[in-house]
């Protein structure tokens, strides 16, 4: 089937829970959900602030539906939850949260492990091979996904910016939880859902986010990605 | 600087030499070359070989530069030379080829390392990091450059297909190398070629190539890259 056949579900009534809510890339894609409508829930270490990250970004304009804010663990009780934290406390965080994201919740990993020294950035290893890999680890009781690695937190967090023109490759080995998360995606105005293969394969899509910092530098840009032909 | 206000070399006077100049990508890419008005070097194990695939280039529709075939080491001779073998092959044909591949040659390497299983298409470890690091460690007086990675063979090859519309990601640490492997790729109707990075993130963009062959499994597709906000 052509990608326009590709009928995916309906994930409008869906909450999104963000672990690292407070995080630049977790309030920008938690903000571009809310503008879609969709029911947020953002997750932090500490309840405050997690209530608090939610209160600012209830005050932003185009906020369609109301967030809620709280600590991790509140946020893991959405539908589907997003882990947009930090590389360096991925494995620590995901292993204290794996009791509850079990019962084959879907999981979303947007992690890019990368390092950064005098000549930019570079793809970390990872014994499991991705971040997501890594969380499927974890969490076997989870259907983990990856995607949302190559979105600008500078775009999505800036209101004046209506579209997010970029594709979102979605990997994972569950067939049903990748179509949720393309459709979770697509919400986003500019943006497509696209399957780019399993999970095994997610390393690199974490890795690109390197080259795409190297884009963003020597052109003075906020780079993303479409696929052609689609 | 934005990319349009990059300046790129003047390359039509170069001679492009292709190593694998009998394999499908390799064809490909010297086709468009030839389209484009590049003169281009097709080499292959077999000097009559290489000779033949010449000579079924010129045959082909739109070729504004007659091509040249002959052995490797003839195509080696060429202003800029491109491994465009299979990854099986690559490390003992670029240990071969090292002792014409030397003076600051510009050596473009667009193999993907990659393997397939019944569950499709993964990236295999390299030692190196990257094809693209095997060949520079390989060829300590080329300067190494990585690009067209992603470009379809099938789409190549197609005499039918006037523009191949898509981004060629162009590696290197050497960037007077880097622009001109950028410029060879603007010669192609429809390419962009963007500098992505060091060599050391070379890795990712190959593998990436598995993650395009999911998308068009998926799809049924000829899937490339574009990045946006360029």
């Amino acid at each position: 089937m052509t990608y326009d056949q590709i009928e995916l579900p309906d994930v409008s009534a869906l909450r999104i829970g963000i672990i690292g809510g407070t995080g630049p890339q977790g309030r920008g894609l938690a903000y571009r959900f809310a503008r879609a409508g969709l029911r947020v829930v953002l997750g932090s270490r500490s309840t405050e602030r997690g209530a608090q990250a939610a209160e600012e970004l209830n005050a932003l304009p185009g906020v369609q539906q109301q967030a809620e804010g709280g600590d991790n663990t509140f946020a893991c009780q959405a539908d589907v939850v997003v882990i947009a934290v930090p590389w360096e406390g991925h494995e620590s965080t995901v292993a204290e949260l794996a009791p509850h994201l079990t019962g084959g919740k879907i999981v979303v990993d947007c992690v890019n492990p990368l390092g950064f020294d005098k000549q930019g950035p570079y793809s970390l290893p990872v014994a499991e091979g991705s971040a997501a890999e890594q969380a499927a680890t974890l969490l076997p009781e989870a259907r983990v996904c990856a995607a949302f690695h190559h979105v600008s937190a500078a775009l999505l967090t800036d209101p004046e910016i209506a579209k997010i023109d970029l594709d979102v490759l979605v990997l994972g080995d569950d067939r049903d939880a990748a179509l949720q998360v393309q459709a979770i995606a697509e919400k986003v105005d500019g943006m497509r859902g696209v399957f780019a293969g399993r999970l095994r394969n997610a390393g690199q899509v974490e890795a690109l986010t390197a080259n795409l910092i190297a884009i963003n530098k020597r052109y003075k840009v906020h780079a993303g990605v479409r696929v052609t032909d689609l």
